[in-house]
């Protein structure tokens, strides 16, 4: 069985450098690049999918969108679930990373962005932010919608709904694509590798990259490697990299 | 109770004046302009949805897809079914309108376009146009898949849809909007407005026109009507009927 993963590419907030987390940016026009040359990539592998689930952020659903058209696959049951969003940013959404370090302080937020269970500073329940009053969220009982998220809270969300509903459909033989976000996709990695808490904190998801899984028969992981230029697929990774850690300054 | 129902603008192959039917080609940038101002007009008068319907056709994908940009809706769930398909010419698909006048004459070609239970020439099952040859149509038992239809088939599809599967949706107290084709929503028309064969064979439905029916708890028609300048609905119905009438010369 194969898994094929792709984190959306460029956002509109990404090149204005600001903590995005669930805010409902779209896809800048190099991500919808980067998108459209994944469905590429895909469709010159010969890969071929059944089922295709995807978050309730436009940045992940116009990823796959882009990527269906490539693949002349748009007919395809598309699954889209706020189980895979982003990891909630908290009050940070929409501040400027480097405000925000002055504001608070490069340490703490170092320790925001590099811990695994502490949490961005709460959304207060009047905010216009608050996704609790958004239409998006309006189906979900108000008390598992988040105001703030750690990876591990991210983590917490990501893997029973992996459990529940996309291995099912892997189970059943369908040919699954996921369309998601650098930190749903950490969650996933760090559930599949089996990776520490300091580990996943330190793995960099490339942009519009299809990361592919192979699994035998108990879901053990059999095989792992990103599509494409090997050079290619390294460059985007430190890329990611070298952006994190421009960040932290 | 509310549905909303949507034809898709203009097609690739309407500019070129070629039989589509199941043939998936996209919008052209006109039909792209026209879902967007369904969706603007929609988000104007303050519509909503709960779930969406299209068809297996990219013409009717994106429309919709359009619509829901413009109402911010993105993350709803999108239902697409091939019963929602428009018409299954047969044959004629990828003719031009011309050479099969010239072809099987005109007086054929008026009999296959205005009838309401004669079908086009029946697609061969080697021809590369035979859906169940084609990937889009795999999960299916080859038997349903027609290889023409009257519009009498069709609406031998769409309605048994509507009633098992659209209708639940609805009487749940969803809000559902439909992004189809012309002969699927004729399909509809005729079921909801109790049209005789000849009624539906004269009705035009607009493009990219929101078409509202209000119903009551037994879902008799209590209203229908389409959304905008009455005006410019009128130019654009009996522009698809010239467009029509243009096309059995």
């Amino acid at each position: 069985m194969k898994l094929i993963i792709v984190r959306h590419g460029e956002s509109e907030w990404n090149r204005l450098n600001l903590f995005t987390g669930w805010t409902d940016v779209d896809l800048s026009d190099q991500g919808k690049q980067e998108a459209q040359s994944a469905g590429q990539l895909l469709k010159k592998e010969g890969y071929d999918f059944d089922v295709c689930y995807t978050s309730y952020l436009k940045r992940a659903i116009h990823t796959l969108n882009l990527i269906l058209g490539e693949l002349d696959r748009e007919w395809l049951p598309v699954k889209k679930s706020w189980l895979l969003n982003e990891r909630h940013y908290g009050a940070l959404q929409g501040l400027n990373k480097t405000e925000t370090a002055e504001k608070f302080g490069e340490e703490q937020v170092k320790i925001w962005r590099r811990s695994y269970d502490i949490t961005p500073p709460v959304l207060e329940e009047k905010d216009a932010r608050n996704p609790r009053n958004q239409e998006q969220y309006r189906e979900l009982d108000k008390s598992v919608v988040p105001l703030t998220e750690s990876l591990k809270d991210t983590v917490a969300r990501v893997i029973p709904f992996f459990e529940q509903t996309i291995k099912e459909d892997m189970k059943q033989g369908k040919r699954v694509i996921i369309a998601a976000h650098g930190n749903s996709i950490r969650a996933l990695v760090k559930y599949f590798d089996g990776l520490t808490e300091e580990e996943i904190i330190s793995v960099n998801i490339p942009t519009g990259i299809p990361l592919v899984y192979e699994f035998d028969n108990d879901f053990h992981v059999t095989g792992k490697y990103y599509l494409g230029d090997k050079d290619a697929v390294e460059a985007k990774i430190k890329n990611v990299a070298n952006q994190a850690s421009k960040d932290k300054k």
